[in-house]
């Protein structure tokens, strides 16, 4: 199978399915599109996703797809030799695998975003920065990093649902959190500081993928020290 | 399997799990948990579903699981005789669903709660009415309809992504622009009136789930005229 990956490592979820296509040794070519210089809504890129958005993916240059759960699942069922706990056989795991994906969009996808573009990014994309939406956002997000601690990651296991090993569900919700990078330090140490178990399944998850966690994020680190220089 | 739906038939999701049991003759106990007294939220219905949201179903007394999309594709895994073009098997074609699915979660039903808890539904829970609100979320909900046709109504079948017989993701989405009823009549034609491809899906997807889409509906139609006679 053929496959071209259109990601921005700027993007949480680019992140999560170049590190997936690594980890599982998926032959895959990367193609680039920048988000800050507006690639996305080019009409080439938008005949590869309507939407203009990052990641998408196209597959023996016909089929294509967006949205990274859906991605995630795909590749997973689609290629040859990735490990059951990524996206396990059983229905009732998968179920829950399901449902941690989906609760993600509107909770901890949406107020993690939420707060970055009010905090930062926003003036990069053209908008004001929002510090009320800001708050909200806040809010949201450090309630949903409470329910994943409380829920999901049980004190059996490192990883989601008391596992031993990581799920796409993980992949996807580390990398989200992750993007909490581009924050102020007193920012992210209020946001995250309470949360141990999250720091440690952030640890638990870099480790069960490395080195292309760390590789893969190198871009994430370098945009937040560019930024850092622009705003002093 | 014993199934028990814990569902408000008032939201949008409910209706789509219930309507998706009857028409697969799915044997099931509807429990309701009525939002609007704040059921969702007790002791009690957190032990199923710690978010406190409907719907949420417990399987053989143990096996428990929340968010809407997770559900209907675990019921039309597990349980036999459910017709292949509602989650279909075929890879390619799940992932099309997978993706609408993700879709749906950020654009249409953010934006479709959005407009109708800002117009109408906020003071029922305690909130004020946000103009500005529901105007921006008017936008993005025209943007996701005309999305919703241009890309995914394609002219050779009735249904999503050309097809002949629904999905479940024809059923998530059809039951979420269902909530415009709550709507003023003015507000919902100006809405839904310029999107002839979406009216008649509306009309199919009624058909093909008859007639349990208007007796599941039933209650959505009460409490319309019970809010209108209210708010005169």
């Amino acid at each position: 199978m053929e496959l071209k990956v259109y990601v921005d490592r700027l993007s949480q979820p680019s992140r999560a399915i170049v590190i997936f296509c690594k980890v599982n040794k998926i032959d895959f070519e990367e193609v680039g599109i920048e988000l800050l210089k507006g690639q996305q809504l080019t009409p080439e890129f938008k005949e590869i996703n309507p939407m203009g958005k990052v990641p998408a993916i196209v597959v023996d240059g016909k089929f294509k797809l967006f949205e990274s759960h859906a991605i995630l699942i795909f590749l997973a069922s689609a290629f040859p030799g990735v490990a059951d706990h990524w996206y396990p056989a059983d229905l009732y795991r998968r179920a829950e695998i399901h449902s941690i994906l989906d609760w993600h969009h509107s909770n901890l996808r949406h107020s993690s975003t939420g707060f970055i573009q009010n905090t930062l990014l926003a003036p990069l994309f053209g908008r004001p920065l929002n510090p009320q939406a800001a708050a909200e956002a806040e809010k949201v997000l450090s309630s949903s990093l409470s329910k994943i601690e409380a829920l999901w990651l049980k004190e059996s296991g490192q990883f989601l649902l008391g596992s031993n090993q990581p799920s796409i569900a993980d992949l996807c919700l580390v990398c989200e959190i992750m993007q909490l990078e581009f924050a102020d330090e007193t920012d992210r140490n209020r946001i995250l500081g309470p949360h141990k178990k999250i720091q440690q399944w952030i640890e638990d998850t870099k480790s069960a993928t490395k080195p292309h966690f760390d590789e893969v994020h190198q871009t994430l680190f370098a945009a937040k020290v560019k930024l850092q220089m622009q705003r002093k």
